[in-house]
C-alpha cells in the first residue's frame, strides 16, 4: 500500500520516507487502514527552502489577501465539517458530539476567522510612532517559515495546520511548516487538503502552509534549529518539549512550547463547608472531560482535610467510580498514567478510586482519585507536578491553612490555577495570603471556576512559566496577543515615507487600525 | 587594603569574596586604588533570597510609590553629576565633555524619568478586558528578581545600577540583582549608593536593588538559573552572552542579551555619486565615537567599488589616519581588535588604515579600515560579522549590484542596518531589492543616517534576531516597550471584583491609563 503524500511548496507528492506509520482507532486498539510517511531530512529541507521563499513574499501581500485565505480557509472547514468530524473521531475516539462537531470544530473555525479578523484589521503590530522624530516601530513576521508541532488532545483546534497556531502565524505573516500528530493523521491531511485548494484559490505563496506527517527526533531537532527556521510553536509532552528547547535555543531560534501542566486548585475553608459537594462535582465534570486529556485539567487538589474536607472526598470518591467516559488518544498514555501513578506511590500517595487500565477493547484508563498527605507532598513537589493525561488527580490533604500555604509556596510553573473561596468573603483572608503565591507561579488566576474551558477572547492567556511554558510573557490561545509569538519587532528610524509599510505611514491604512502615536492610542492619522 | 562592601538586602557589608580586583584608568593602562571583591556563591544566595522576598512584596506596591522612587534617584544622580561623571571619566577615559556630562549623564537620569512616568501611566501593562466574560488580563512583575549585568561601554546609561535595564525591570515592579561590570565599578558603587538611599526614604522594599561587582563565571551561570530568579538582562560580549543564554535557557528562565552587531551599512551606487564624501563623513563620525566602543557602531560598509566608490575609500582613508580620539575601556579589547584583524587577514581582507594598537601610555588602538572583496567575504561571512569593539570597519567591495545583494542575503542578525540613497530616487529600484532582506535581520533599519546614536523613545528598538540578542520580539531601549522584558502575562479569569488589581477593574484607575478594552483602546471605565 503506498504512503499517504505529503504537502511541499503547493504540491503533494511522495515523501521521501525513513519509515511509515498509522494511526490507532482508539476505541478499539486496532491500526487503521491509511499509511503515513516518516519525512526525512530531504523532505525537511525542501520545506525549508520553500519557506524561507514564501517568507519574503507572504511579508510583501497585502493583509487583506492573508485575511480573505483565513476566510475561506475557515468557510471550507465548516463546509466539510461533517468529514472532518467523522475522520478526527476514527482518529481519537472522542464523541462526534458534543466534543467534535458542537464544540471544537466551530472553535477551530472561529478561530481562523479571529486571525483573519485581526490580519486585516492590523491592530495586532502594535504601531508605534514618534512623529516629531519619524522613528516608527511594529511587529512583523519573523522573515523564516515557522515550525507547527500539533499535540494528541485536539485534533482540530490544536490541530498542526487547522488549529490555532498555524493560523496565528499566518496571520501575523509568516509561512507555516506543519508537523502533523502522529494520532490524526488523515484529519490533519484533510485540513492540508483544505488549506491547499484555498491558497490557490486566493493569490498566497503556494508555500504558505506545508505539511509533514512524522519525523525521527534527529530531524525534528533539526529543524527547529535551522538558520533559516523563523520560529516553532509545540504543543505536546514535556519530555519531547525540552529537547526541542534545548536544540533551539542553542540555535537562537524561538520556541514556542506548551507542555506540562497540573493546574492546581485551592478549595478554602469556609467554600468547602459552603459547597464542597458541588465543587466535587466541578472537579469530577472538569477532570473527565475528553477523558482527561486537556492541558488545563486539574491535576491537584488541595484542601484542609477537616470534616468538611472529608465529606468532599467522599462526593468525589464516588463520582470517579463512575465508568470512563472515554478512551485515551494513543496507546502511550496508558504507560504514562501508569508510570505517574507507581511514582507517587512511592513518595505515599494512595490510591481511592482507580488506578488501572481497563479490561480492552480500546485504550481504557478507570477514573483515577489519588491522595496524598501535604507534608508528604511537599517531600517531593515535583513528583506530584508531573502532568499525566487521563481522569486522574491528586488530593492534597492539608491539616492547617498553613500547610496549604506551603503547598502554594512550593508549586512550580502552570498554565492556570484556581481558588474557590466562601461567597460571602469568609475566606477573604486566606485567598489575600494564597492568591500571591499561586498568581507568580501560573497564566490565569480562576475565582470559583474549574481550570478547563478556554474562551478564545483576546484577554485569555493559555501560557504561564516554565515548565508549563517556555517563556512567561506569552499566550497560545487568544487572538491576537498568540500572533506575537510569531512576531520580531522593527523600527524605521528616518526611513522616507514612500518607503513606509502602509502601517508606519502618516495616514492610517484602514482608518479605524489602533497605533500609539506620540503616547496615544489612537485611529487618527499622523498630523505633519 | 580592605575590599569594598557589597550591598545586599539594603545593607552594605563585607563580601564573601573568593577573590579580588581593581579597575585601571585606560589613559595610563595603571590600576586604581579602590579595591573590590569577586563575590562568592553565598553573596548570590543571600541576595536571591532577599530578591526573592522583595519581589512579593514590589508586586504589592502601588506603582506611584515605584515612580516616586525612581523619580527621587533620577534627581539624585542630577545633583551628583559632577562627582560621578568624575568617577566615571577616571575608570572609562571617557571625555567628560560632552560625552559623560552632556550626553550620558542625562540620558541616564531621563531613562530612569520615563520608567517612573511609564510606572505611573500604568498603560505599560497593557490590560485586556473582556467586560462580557469576566476575562481580563495584563503585563505584571515576573515574581522574582532580575539579574542585571551592565556593559564596558556605558558606565552611566546602561550601569548594571544605574542604567536602563535596571529601571525598566524597577519600574515593572521587579528588583534588581546587578552585577556590575568590573571595568567600573566605583561608578557603580556610587550609584548603588545613591539608590540604597533613596529605598529607604521612599518606603520601597529594600532589597529592591542588591549589588555585586564581580562573580566568577560558574556562579554567574547558576544565577541566572536560579530557580528563584525571575529573567536576566545581559549586555557584553557573545562568548560571555552565549553562556549564560545556555544556562538560563536550560532552566527555562528569559534572558535578554545585547551580545554583538555589525550594522551593516549598505551605500547604493546613485548616492555614492552624489555624496559619496559627506557619507565618509558620516562613517568616520559614527565610527569613531566613544572610540568605536557602541553596540551600534557600524562595522560593516557595502557598495560597488566604482569611481565613486573608490573616491569614497579615499576619502574614508584620509579620515581614519587621525590619531585615535580616545581609548578602549578595557586591556581586553586591544587583543579583542587584534585578534578579529588576524582573523580577517588570514580570509583575505586587507588593511587600509591602522591594524595595530599605539605606542602608550593607556589602551589605545590606531583607527582601522579593512577591506574585503565581495567574493570573499560571502566565503566566510561569519568571520566577517565578528564584532570588535575600536574604531575599526570593514568596507566591502562589490563588482557590481548583483554581489551587494548577495552580501544582504549572507548576514546574520544585527542591531540595526542602514541604507544610503540617491536623494533624487536614482537608487529606489535597488533598494526595494536591498530593504527587504536586510530588514529580515535587523531590528532597526535606517535611511541616510548612520546607526549609532539611539534617542530614547517609545518608538525605538534596539534589538534584533540572533545574535545580536537572544530574541527578536523586545528592545532594550524605549521605555515602556523595554520594561515587557521583565514581565509576565497574567488572566484572571472570574475573579472576584474587589480582587482585580487596580488595573484591572471597572474604573480606571487613573482616569488616563490606556486599555483595550472589548477591542478598543480607551481610557474609560467599563461599562457594566
Amino acid at each position: 500500500m503506498a504512503e499517504t503524500s505529503i504537502l511541499i511548496n503547493g504540491t503533494w507528492r511522495p515523501a521521501r520516507p525513513v519509515g511509515s506509520f498509522r494511526a490507532f482507532d482508539p476505541s478499539t486498539g486496532v491500526p487503521l487502514p491509511e499509511l503515513f510517511p516518516v519525512s526525512s531530512r530531504e523532505d525537511v529541507l525542501e520545506a525549508l527552502e520553500a519557506g524561507r521563499k514564501a517568507a519574503l513574499e507572504l511579508a510583501a501581500r497585502p493583509p487583506e489577501t492573508i485575511a480573505g485565505f483565513l476566510e475561506l480557509f475557515a468557510r471550507r472547514i465548516v463546509e466539510r465539517a461533517e468529514e472532518i468530524v467523522a475522520v478526527a473521531h476514527c482518529e481519537t475516539a472522542f464523541p462526534i458530539e458534543p466534543r467534535l462537531r458542537l464544540n471544537e470544530l466551530p472553535r477551530t473555525a472561529d478561530q481562523i476567522r479571529q486571525s483573519a479578523e485581526a490580519a486585516r484589521d492590523r491592530s495586532w503590530r502594535r504601531a508605534t510612532i514618534a512623529s516629531k522624530l519619524n522613528i516608527r516601530s511594529m511587529y512583523g513576521p519573523l522573515g523564516g517559515p515557522v515550525v507547527v508541532f500539533g499535540p494528541n488532545n485536539f485534533p482540530l483546534a490544536f490541530n498542526a495546520v487547522g488549529g490555532g497556531d498555524a493560523a496565528a502565524a499566518i496571520a501575523a505573516g509568516n509561512p507555516v511548516i506543519a508537523k502533523g500528530h502522529p494520532g490524526h493523521p488523515s484529519t490533519t491531511r484533510l485540513f492540508a487538503e483544505i488549506a491547499a485548494g484555498c491558497l490557490a484559490e486566493t493569490d498566497m505563496p503556494k508555500a504558505t502552509l506545508q505539511l509533514v506527517y512524522h519525523l525521527n527526533p534527529e530531524d525534528g531537532l533539526s529543524l527547529v534549529a535551522h538558520p533559516w527556521t523563523g520560529a516553532t510553536a509545540f504543543t505536546g509532552s514535556r519530555a519531547a518539549g525540552l529537547k526541542l528547547k534545548e536544540a533551539a535555543d542553542r540555535a537562537g531560534k524561538p520556541i514556542y512550547l506548551e507542555m506540562s501542566s497540573v493546574n492546581p486548585v485551592f478549595i478554602l475553608p469556609a467554600a468547602m463547608r459552603e459547597r464542597g459537594e458541588q465543587i466535587a462535582a466541578d472537579l469530577f465534570a472538569s477532570c473527565s472531560l475528553g477523558a482527561g486529556q486537556f492541558c488545563t485539567k486539574p491535576g491537584l487538589v488541595i484542601f484542609v482535610n477537616d470534616d468538611a474536607g472529608r465529606r468532599f472526598v467522599e462526593a468525589a470518591r464516588g463520582l470517579f467510580e463512575q465508568p470512563p467516559s472515554g478512551y485515551l488518544v494513543g496507546p502511550g498514555l496508558i504507560g504514562g498514567l501508569k508510570a505517574a501513578i507507581a511514582k507517587m506511590k512511592l513518595q505515599k500517595a494512595f490510591v481511592l478510586v482507580g488506578g488501572t487500565e481497563t479490561d480492552g477493547p480500546g485504550f481504557g484508563f478507570a477514573n483515577t482519585l489519588l491522595a496524598v498527605h501535604a507534608w508528604d507532598f511537599l517531600r517531593s513537589p515535583d513528583v506530584f507536578q508531573q502532568e499525566a493525561f487521563g481522569t486522574a488527580t491528586v488530593l492534597v490533604f492539608a491539616p492547617d491553612v498553613e500547610e496549604m500555604t506551603a503547598v502554594a509556596e512550593a508549586l512550580g510553573g502552570n498554565l492556570a490555577g484556581s481558588i474557590y473561596s466562601h461567597g460571602q468573603g469568609e475566606d477573604d483572608g486566606l485567598y489575600r495570603t494564597i492568591e500571591p503565591l499561586l498568581l507568580r507561579g501560573v497564566g490565569r488566576v480562576l475565582n470559583d471556576k474549574m481550570p478547563t474551558g478556554l474562551a478564545v477572547v483576546p484577554a485569555m492567556v493559555h501560557g504561564g512559566p516554565f515548565p508549563a511554558t517556555g517563556h512567561p510573557g506569552f499566550t497560545a490561545v487568544g487572538i491576537p496577543a498568540a500572533m506575537l509569538r510569531f512576531a520580531a519587532l522593527r523600527c524605521y528610524d528616518n526611513v522616507r515615507p514612500d518607503r513606509l509599510p502602509e502601517e508606519l505611514r502618516d495616514k492610517n491604512p484602514t482608518g479605524r487600525m489602533w497605533r500609539l502615536i506620540d503616547g496615544e492610542w489612537t485611529s487618527r492619522d499622523v498630523f505633519s
